[in-house]
């Protein structure tokens, strides 16, 4: 994606979710109820919840042109519950989940190297 | 959990996972397969391996005490797929996954003031 | 489980259930929208639904003794939607669940015999 | 779909594989780990793997009409796999899952009343 915003982007990082979600539960008393299978069953649910705003829609294209504020608005708040639940899950599971995913990008590059790209025998590149 | 790791932790920002990855697709000429619902089928597909690892173990404790450093290690790779895809998803549909996840996190929290919570009416707080 | 019930079972074939669902969809003019990505995001949002069921539950007994007839009720509803769109995703794809699934069961039958099984290094049998 | 196959359609009972995949578990000592929740994680990790099979492909037509057969051979296995956890689900959990999706074809049959399609308003009919 382009990613000329004309709106200041918010950067934000794992580990302040991951912070600001724990204080979160504490508060509530929640955190008895944060197992790892519980929150993982979360997750699918909310995967779930994700899925159901593009099962009937056929393709979808890039950038939600012909979308509705109100449908990305949607969109937006079932993505972060995803994404919220992931953070949780992985600290309960007593994971560094930014390290994790570093690592994980540069396992990815070197099993696909750039040069043995899909599209490699397409074009000149 | 408790957050007094013996290690650094590898602090990661959602926009610069999201750089990191569009920027992996792109010299690969991945994009061209990264539409809204491949990436939303891709992040469903992980979310099954995630599930994998977890589905023969009956209830796990936090922090996975019995977890061979192997199946954390597998673990800490299914749940960093998970991520990237989410991340990768957000970016096609132009979203500002960092602003989005801050947003839900305030309103969850209009929403279950912490002193509404679950466990209010067994406690003396 | 222990199948001799009370009352008596209604034994359904997955043919019956394709047909129904087939002329419930012709009727209506859904058929448009069963697509196979439709169909098989829509099943991923039902299995989100019945993940929601079970997610905070801990590990759940066999048979749910201390489930309410409304949860037991609900439950049949978010399994039952389930079944029905697999049927329908296997039937806009062409394919016979019924021989495929036979199939599968003879397929894992080679794959897991029954004396090599999980428990035989635990008991005398 | 149209249903005049040029072979014969097997058809299968939902409690003929109930029945025997409880007799697959029971001759492998496997139904210790047959509890709700992990089946449950089974059939999340099973739906991952149909949609595994889809994501990359952009829009599918109905009968997968380019598909060769190892991939619609692919298909019917982890369609099936979903299938055999489904019944297994609903079996442990003591519920009759023939008799729950009739009850909510007719259920839906009474929400979405047949006059009231989508597309009516787009047609004469």
């Amino acid at each position: 994606m382009d990613h000329t915003h004309e709106y200041p982007i918010k950067d934000v990082s794992l580990i302040e979710l991951r912070d600001r979600l724990a204080e979160f539960a504490k508060v509530r008393g929640w955190e008895q109820f944060h197992s790892p299978r519980n929150l993982l069953l979360a997750l699918v649910g909310e995967v779930g919840e994700l899925s159901e705003i593009f099962q009937w829609r056929g393709e979808v294209a890039k950038g939600l042109p012909n979308w509705s504020s109100s449908d990305k608005e949607h969109l937006e708040e079932e993505i972060s519950d995803v994404l919220l639940y992931l953070v949780q899950l992985a600290d309960v599971c007593g994971l560094d989940l930014g390290r994790a995913a570093l690592t994980k990008i540069v396992k990815n590059a070197r099993k696909y190297p750039a040069c043995s790209c899909p599209s490699s025998s397409l074009t000149d590149n």
